[in-house]
């Protein structure tokens, strides 16, 4: 009933689990950094979804990386709901980004991280 | 434009953080009883099924726990991946369940934690 | 060279992943009440350390889940380092405890958790 | 009392949360690949090593990464039993090298890790 995961082209499956660990590692580094700025009460809803995010994408990167013989159901959903949290932080980040650096940076890993789920996403149809 | 997360009963948003909880622990177990079981290479299914629900179930547990001025989209997609991957892992051991006993309690375990996370979904609206 | 681990009495294994997962999720639930003080400012530190612990007993919760045919060196390091961590994160939560009243709670997690792994390496040898 | 890890060289720090990101992805792609082998029954030490040491590679760059104001003491600790773990997962997969791709690349990214977490205990001092 569902096709399987690993029919995914190697390429994009490997490169949404890049984006997935890129996009985790700048969350976690934004969220550090956003807690050493003197302004720390004005990102408090910053560093929460930068947690959030990373916690999605790593289990996001991990789930991709189990692809023998996996379901397409459990992979759209886990790509859905990756890319949506993407938005959401790339949002909030984006919000600071002309403010700090680690938030431009991390909007761009959200930005990224957030089309390459998408693409694989088009990819198992 | 969403409603916020942190309206939801503390008791129903509790009961599913400990179940995410106690959800993971079983598959992370199971997942190592697979592995000592004489047909293990039956069980692979079962064993990376049961990964992708710990991965999920500890996410979701982690994205619950940070309630306060929280985003309802990001909480309901989560939950909603969350219960389809309980369904499938607890689907996936139910099958083993007569001749497993790891995969009875993981199976056991699965269909909680899917019930909690639907109750939570129908409590966010 | 190196005894089994799963030579270790059931019971203190058990045990010590559930101080393990409760001490986390004490954790993730300060940090996140943290965040939503009006003093964060000065709680950076705290919340910093909370995401460590956090981290840190999640990941030995895993790997004492992980305990069929395993090697006494990785679990014993795995242990040592879990105890160091929740005895600086008890701390540093102890330091606030009489102003927050999830310190106190995180404080107490981190001791009981500290204790269990304490008590669990005695018993590895 | 404790010198404060955000003294370290950033291209060091940088270069060893790189290394860890790096091992946990090679392990979880290994364990998997280990899980589609007709010979899954005799590498399951293999499997569970791979699943201790991608949760401890994780946790290791997560702690890394939140490095400001951070305490060298649980950074010694946490890179001494990454190491470790590394050095065992690389002893495990370098012992299949020879009949398995994914054991030699996986050993690889061991020690490089394992070396990655050396070099940064030799910067803390």
């Amino acid at each position: 009933m569902s096709s399987s995961a690993h029919r995914l082209s190697p390429l994009a499956r490997t490169r949404c689990i890049e984006e997935c660990i890129a996009c985790a590692q700048a969350c976690t580094a934004c969220a550090d950094a956003c807690l050493s700025e003197g302004m720390v009460g004005e990102l408090t809803k910053c560093i929460r979804t930068d947690m959030d995010c990373a916690d999605i994408c790593t289990a996001t990167a991990d789930v991709l990386s189990r692809h023998t013989g996996h379901d397409a159901t459990i992979t759209r959903a886990v790509l859905q709901t990756c890319a949506m949290v993407c938005e959401a932080c790339g949002d909030e980040c984006a919000s600071h980004a002309d403010m700090h650096e680690h938030c431009r940076i991390c909007a761009d890993a959200c930005r990224s991280c957030e089309q390459a789920c998408n693409n694989l996403l088009g990819a198992l149809g």
